[in-house]
């Protein structure tokens, strides 16, 4: 699509988003699998959900833009997605592994703060106070999900791969 | 190289935001020279002197750890700066241009932010409080980075793409 002015990219960045979306919903399961703390393994699954709830979110605001869900491939979240797995697969010491999982899982997290953190305030701007209030209930849960995984992280994971 | 324990993937992702860092670097010119915006061209600016202090830190933190500096590609940091790119040289309208070059800016802060978070709480864990401190120092540069960046686009520029 041509980009010629903030409506465009503001649509641009939600196809983005939403193909990010979507392929984080397809890598979380093996996450789920492949943590071997039960609690990051939760906390894996409790995201799925949340990734399915926040698609359907991105849905709607497609919906009040009156445009069809689309998705633009997202070289950074590839990039993101490619090397969690790599390090997934080299990794063999448990401990060790889910303290690269939860920091793949991190920077996943920030990838989504920062484009909903843009969308949100580009949808202000565009005068859509109501896509800019879905987008903002997702990225609340981003932030809370980011803080969980540092909390699982500091509470004894990594303490656990120190060792 | 083979990740056994949290030391080897301490050194890992030291090695990764390495490669990250240096290729901001080689990015951030064209950035300096495409924004339209004097304000945002300056932050860039700005930002480009601090990433090549950045990239000193990271070669004292090898240093503490008996290490030769060595970068290791980033497909992450790859993906994020090609998208950048891309919008960059599509996107016609100044306004709009410097828009998403700051939400690009800001993806690559995020990268970055929860990179040096992961290291800084790893370097913690290790016993390495030398290194979690120089860490620490460019952490909270990111930080800031990535606050100026957001009072950009809310004092002027997003407003003036939004018109």
């Amino acid at each position: 699509m041509k980009i010629e002015n903030l409506n465009d990219l503001f649509l641009h960045t939600l196809q983005d988003i939403y193909y990010a979306e979507n392929h984080i919903v397809k890598a979380l399961p093996k996450m789920v699998k492949g943590a071997d703390s039960a609690q990051l393994s939760k906390a894996f699954e409790g995201h799925l959900e949340e990734t399915k709830e926040q698609i359907k979110r991105l849905d709607q605001v497609f919906k009040l833009l009156e445009q069809k869900p689309k998705a633009s491939k997202c070289p950074a979240i590839d990039g993101i997605l490619k090397e969690a797995d790599e390090l997934m697969s080299e990794i063999k010491d448990a401990d060790t592994r889910d303290a690269a999982m939860i920091a793949a899982a991190q920077a996943v997290e920030h990838y989504e703060i920062t484009r909903y953190g843009t969308l949100v305030s580009w949808a202000n701007l565009l005068g859509m106070p109501e896509a800019a209030k879905i987008l903002g209930v997702t990225l609340k849960e981003e932030f809370g999900a980011d803080t969980k995984l540092t909390k699982i992280a500091e509470s004894r994971l990594n303490k656990e791969a120190a060792e």
